[in-house]
């Protein structure tokens, strides 16, 4: 939400390296946004200021903050900021999310992420990060808490008796009573039941553990996919496990990522991906390459492979889907290091797709109506220029093939734009029957 | 911030009494504050649901997140969010307060409280709520790393040389490295400088805590005040620690509260007080008073004084200054409980001052003038139409006095408002002598 996802935006002449502290920019984002009839915005977010500032825009705003600040300044567009379960507390973060979800009037989404990195864990009192197994237990547990805190008040709680002066019904509300293996809640949330009933639930960990808590929780999912291949077979089993998991699989929405590098010819759109890619600086992507790879500094070689012996997936304490996902990108498409930083300072992993808006437009179809996608997660290389594009090209190509909305309709919240119910509450007093 | 600072005007035929779940409402409040010139707008907060929600209005948002709501829907005024160094991680605050501060464009504002009251606690994770002098302890350690988070970046970190291709220059970025008492914290915060370089800072308890921990941090105090007398005695020992701690005492501006009861004659200003008072519901208070007292449940009467013998302010672990105030009003005044009760219904504690506009600018005058105040926090009993009232016929008199600006004019931050200079970085560079 910068320059653009491509890490060497910034360095193109029609960037201002200081957009990411001013706050009109993401409103002209989100303005734009709105007229592509998008669902939602997302924001990414570790708590850690990693590897500096030298090589890139760095230190982002805190994203459920940037993302109420534009509640006000738009009137359709889902806002899905991401939150860490390892580095919050249940009771406050469901509060701030209900209480987006009410000055948002229904907008609200949290992308649950248990936070991986060792910095990250120092700036909140640890050595380092918990393992991979115990930041999910824990993210089980709060949400576990949360669930109960968002249906603390039962939607007619309130009374407003101003005769009698009885302003709620104390039968109605509810306390937590949690008493988990991380977490102890006592008490009701002291903010009354929202416009969605609690924020739609978004998770983007791919690993085994990430899927078997997306399977059980989450309401839409990102995916970092390179090949069609690959993102049907993750579609699939997400959708088996959250049928196993006693869920509507149609409840849970698959938001592959997607780079995509407009050009009015495909030429010029590679054009345009070449320009991108020598701006980038490699000794900084071998750095984060290493570092994702679990790997000591300077042990590896710009125009070389990567090492045979890497550790498989269940060794990483880290990210782990992410790191799967590169490893099998350098060695499917046999790339060097250098060419794999490249292939990655697009989208971090997530495809980037260079061609003329009616290519993307085909990539698009192809991947929804393939059993891939139920829909994208669009992470224009360069802001707010690619965003503009993809809205005045690509989308007017996806409406012409009655594959998107022309308008937004109605004002609906983001839960029903996800084509998701609103949840019924657990505690029903016995006069609903 | 719902229908008033009377516990009352909820049930007052001109309230909505489900205005606190309606953003337009703030919105609307917001512009009421800005059309009278005000500094800034102040919520309050605990993060409990506290007695039920059965006597009147319950359930507030989040401060920093209505606030943050309200930054983008407003241009001029300062927002002050209180939050809870006893329930929040210091990096994830500090994070939040200076995203506020960049979306706001250097409006934000912190009130510091350190939060009484077991029901908290237990949302939290604990019984109950650590004794008095730890919770000032702990905010000291949490300040001690805040300060030094927002110290982070200096002024010129960011470089943004594209040719070069070097964004910012890491030796301007300083990681906390903070071993505190309560906190460790090792890394910089990732967010760069904000725009006052850290919100404005305020504090509400009057405690001999408190008033050290003012001295030492505030940048602002609210205090509740019901006379001259008392009131000149807190401001000039306010000041004279501050002077004692080597700050400039200008640098701490004093707020008492006041519950501005309007009326175009004195008559009606007290029947409009008599309505509102009619409205309380005793029993209700009772249970309030008995909470603030720490005593047992019925152990007061409504149509008796207090005990004698209660305890002193130190035994007291909870809300101490405000255990004094109305300890020392009842006694004061001969107060029954019934009537202690309703004084205390409009303010809480703070004075409740019912007349014309041009005599409740005359109490403003004398205190602003005789040493009891260097501002005032404005608490209209009912909502929207105090708050208009107040803007409308007092803030003229004010004007007219010379007392009060008659616009914003250029625009400037929150601390420049309330006349307080930017704060220096701890870290300067060499380069910078």
């Amino acid at each position: 939400m910068n320059t653009g996802h491509h890490e060497a935006s910034w360095r193109l002449p029609e960037s201002d390296p200081y957009v990411h502290v001013d706050p009109g920019h993401y409103v002209r984002l989100a303005r734009i946004a709105e007229r592509g009839a998008f669902d939602s915005l997302f924001l990414a977010d570790s708590p850690q200021l990693w590897g500096g500032i030298g090589q890139r825009p760095a230190g982002a705003l805190d994203p459920l903050t940037l993302l109420t600040a534009l509640a006000t300044a738009t009137e359709h567009i889902g806002l899905i900021a991401t939150a860490s379960t390892s580095y919050n507390s249940p009771y406050d973060l469901a509060r701030r999310l209900a209480s987006l979800d009410i000055v948002s009037d229904g907008r609200a989404g949290w992308n649950i992420v248990t936070t991986a990195g060792a910095e990250a864990a120092r700036n909140f009192g640890l050595e380092r990060e918990p393992p991979h197994a115990e930041r999910y237990a824990r993210a089980a547990d709060f949400l576990d808490v949360a669930l109960k805190l968002w249906d603390s008040w039962e939607d007619d709680a309130i009374v407003a008796d101003k005769a009698a002066g009885v302003w709620g019904d104390d039968r109605k509300v509810h306390p937590a009573r949690h008493e988990g293996p991380y977490f102890r809640v006592a008490g009701a949330l002291d903010v009354p039941r929202s416009p969605q009933a609690r924020p739609l639930l978004v998770q983007a960990g791919s690993s085994a553990d990430g899927k078997a808590f997306a399977a059980r929780y989450a309401e839409a999912v990102f995916t970092a996919q390179q090949t069609l291949a690959d993102a049907q077979v993750f579609y699939a089993d997400l959708k088996y496990r959250t049928e196993r998991a006693g869920r509507n699989p149609e409840h849970l929405k698959v938001l592959p990522g997607i780079v995509p590098v407009i050009g009015s010819t495909e030429a010029e759109a590679r054009a345009a991906e070449r320009v991108l890619a020598e701006h980038i600086v490699p000794e900084h992507g071998l750095k984060r390459l290493e570092r994702l790879l679990q790997l000591a500094p300077d042990s590896l070689e710009l125009d070389r492979r990567l090492p045979e012996d890497l550790p498989p997936e269940s060794a990483v304490e880290g990210a782990r889907s992410r790191y799967t996902l590169v490893v099998s990108l350098a060695r499917r498409e046999q790339l060097t290091v250098r060419q794999l930083i490249g292939r990655l300072g697009g989208g971090r992993g997530h495809q980037t797709f260079a061609g003329t808006p009616e290519q993307i437009a085909d990539r698009i179809e192809t991947w929804f109506t393939q059993g891939a996608a139920d829909g994208f997660n669009v992470m224009p290389p360069v802001l707010p220029s690619g965003l503009d594009a993809f809205v005045d090209h690509v989308v007017p190509v996806l409406r012409a093939r009655g594959l998107f909305r022309t308008e937004y309709g109605p004002r609906r919240t983001l839960r029903e734009r996800y084509g998701l119910p609103r949840p019924a509450n657990r505690y029903p007093t016995p006069s609903h029957g």
